[in-house]
């Protein structure tokens, strides 16, 4: 069973609910809308990830007895009875998972009661936050290593729980494997690994420590061939398994140097299908400066789990929109020139014209038009959790809606928003 | 019962394992260190942070059923049966958590057979790396706003599980309170919160709001008042809770100025005890630049769980020294100029004259001279956990370790570490 998520939230959602309950307004219908007002500073598209996570927290987010008696104290025995029978029975639309947002997209659309609603805001954003942030990192690093092979591996440089939900996030923004056995047991996500320079450290011999290795791996293996002189390593190795070595790993150094004299010693001792794995501090710019030297797999970490540079997404959710006391929905909005946001219930579509995405319509009506892709889907209806899929979906979804992005996505270059979002009141909205 | 922590690791450390017990280098006693080799850049302490977490995982890190599923086609039939039976048996030291470390500090160092230790070192990794890259931002936080309470309250700008080690990590570097309620539940960190805007904006005017929030959670709330007009709502809020209202929080707009104008205006109003908290996104440069405005609490977000730019302390595992054939223990190390390491067992301690401490020795003798702080406790005693303790003796060790430290400390200008770290031979050690 799932343990009880419905803690992992700030203490003012549940004052606010209890003085809400109180005033009689907990009862009234909101729209919340979780949204970024602006992509990480020069990134030029976001990628929407973590709502199968949501999902699922979703799911778990019930007060058990646990919960109950920490909230003792906390909030008001009316507050208490309340949340004892609690279950989100609202509607959540969100962007498909993989799809790729901007400035204002209405990633998550929740609607219910205040009370309701406002319970989830915290554990909404966690996820959010995070697994956005790793998985817009993660595709521009598999945009920019164009079909070379990425494997995920930061577990050990961010929280343990975070490196599960980064490792999935990374494969379903297009990396190939991943270090973490957790994000294979959870979400299938495929693992990889074979050894680090403790391996070669603990044998007599880095001679030893590659004759165990191939001999208990196969000789498929990577043999990790920087722990003492590189050059030795790699002819060793290959005499060791034979010219049927699956890779070498470099994890130091000049690696496009390094990369290069791998490749032609390999070639020279006859091992050309022998692979070159590097994994030394890569990013999207490393990786991109490595375009030219032959490799055949870059491994990312530390930039990839904390994405590289932008931890988090800066999410928020907003009230844009509550029933009024004639059962009217008003849209309501903070009157602030920093950090405003624009009222009322929004939908989304993006306008591809010839197969290329020229535009993020953010509008008051759902009507559009035919060029415009609708972009929000059904997640929760009624409290009932429809929008489930499998992580597959996600990643294909994720690699279809990068094809769709200008020329310029593909730049590592900072600059603005790859497409402009277009906000459309009801009155001007197009009909389809 | 917690939930396995086994598989909150790397892929490559089972296949390391199953190589090296196919070898017979599994069973070498090994002695692996976690260090960082710098600081993050500028920056003049480290906090040690995650040691009870660790623990707590260490205790769950064995491999059910589930796990062992999950590893079947990962690794061979032979070291699933060993994984079975798994249970961390050797011996590790650490330093006190909470306390100060510096580049090269053994901050944990973990003794055991190659194959019991090795399995260790993604999860430590992901926990000292996190919590500690929180709690060194949290530190310098504290430190600056010179008593004034700091409120953690960055939950939802990180992932859900880390949310809960952040608000734990940033607790035992001298914040007040935090915000998040799971940490309240498993750790006991103090929670507070009132309202945000959305609970202004459900009400049909912020007058009803501020009643529903007086009446429900009592005089001595606090009023976020920067939802429409700070002025107008600071005056609204003392005529409806009175001049015994306990705080306004702003989190908008130049706060500096903001401050003075609302502390000005609650003064006339007779409101001298109602405090005023801002949390508009804060860090140490943003808290330090506040400290003459009439500022009573500081609410940290994104910055604190972020690491204030630095989320991960680059810690690393290394093995430095193993058992040879003869039975002796035999130092190791990578041979490389950026990623080399010292081999040999380590002790460590601090250097205090006069109260105040002036070097970080690393030794590899474990007698100290007397003005040396011997900073190794015992944490693990063949598998034995002895290092458990209430979270308060961490935030009280890191109070007096801070204390200790030179003024220099306390700048917020980047700068070298504030002592230096001393390597010491066995030669050449101090006798007590």
């Amino acid at each position: 069973m799932t343990r009880s998520t419905a803690l992992l939230t700030d203490h003012y959602e549940l004052t606010m609910l209890q003085a809400a309950l109180a005033s009689g307004a907990a009862h009234r219908r909101c729209i919340f809308e979780l949204f970024a007002r602006r992509l990480p500073e020069g990134r030029r598209y976001g990628v929407v990830a973590g709502t199968g996570r949501a999902l699922e927290g979703l799911a778990a987010f019930r007060f058990d007895d646990d919960a109950l008696g920490v909230l003792d104290g906390v909030v008001d025995d009316a507050t208490l009875a309340w949340l004892a029978d609690y279950r989100f029975a609202g509607d959540v639309w969100g962007y498909g998972e993989g799809e790729v947002y901007f400035p204002d997209s209405p990633v998550l659309v929740v609607e219910g009661t205040f009370a309701e609603a406002v319970l989830l805001e915290t554990f909404l954003l966690s996820v959010f936050n995070h697994d956005s942030a790793v998985a817009s990192a993660a595709s521009r690093m598999t945009l920019v290593a164009e079909g070379r092979p990425c494997i995920e591996m930061g577990s050990r440089r961010t929280h343990e729980e975070a490196a599960v939900a980064a490792a999935r996030a990374a494969y379903l923004a297009g990396f190939a494997t991943s270090s973490n056995l957790a994000a294979r047991q959870r979400y299938g996500v495929p693992s990889a690994g074979t050894s680090a320079h403790a391996f070669t450290l603990v044998h007599d011999s880095e001679d030893d420590a590659f004759r165990a290795q191939v001999a208990s791996l196969g000789t498929g293996t990577t043999l990790l061939v920087d722990t003492y002189d590189v050059a030795e390593a790699v002819r060793r190795g290959i005499e060791i398994a034979g010219t049927g070595l699956g890779a070498v790993r470099l994890d130091s150094g000049d690696l496009g140097v390094l990369a290069r004299d791998v490749r032609r010693e390999l070639d020279a001792l006859g091992a050309h299908d022998t692979r070159i794995v590097v994994t030394s501090d890569l990013d999207e710019y490393a990786i991109a400066a490595l375009a030219a030297a032959p490799v055949d797999g870059y491994g990312v970490g530390t930039r990839l789990v904390t994405g590289s540079g932008h931890p988090t997404c800066g999410f928020v959710y907003k009230l844009v929109a509550r029933e009024d006391d004639d059962g009217r929905l008003v849209p309501v909005a903070k009157r602030s020139p920093q950090k405003g946001s624009v009222g009322g219930r929004k939908w989304a579509a993006r306008r591809v014209v010839g197969g290329r995405a020229v535009a993020e319509v953010v509008s008051h009506a759902d009507t559009f038009a035919e060029d415009e892709r609708p972009l929000l889907r059904p997640l929760v209806r009624a409290g009932e959790i429809v929008g489930t899929e499998p992580l597959d979906v996600a990643r294909e979804r994720h690699a279809a809606a990068v094809r769709e992005l200008p020329v310029a996505a593909r730049s590592m270059a900072r600059g603005e928003p790859v497409i402009p979002t277009e906000h459309r009141t009801a009155r001007g909205s197009v009909a389809p």
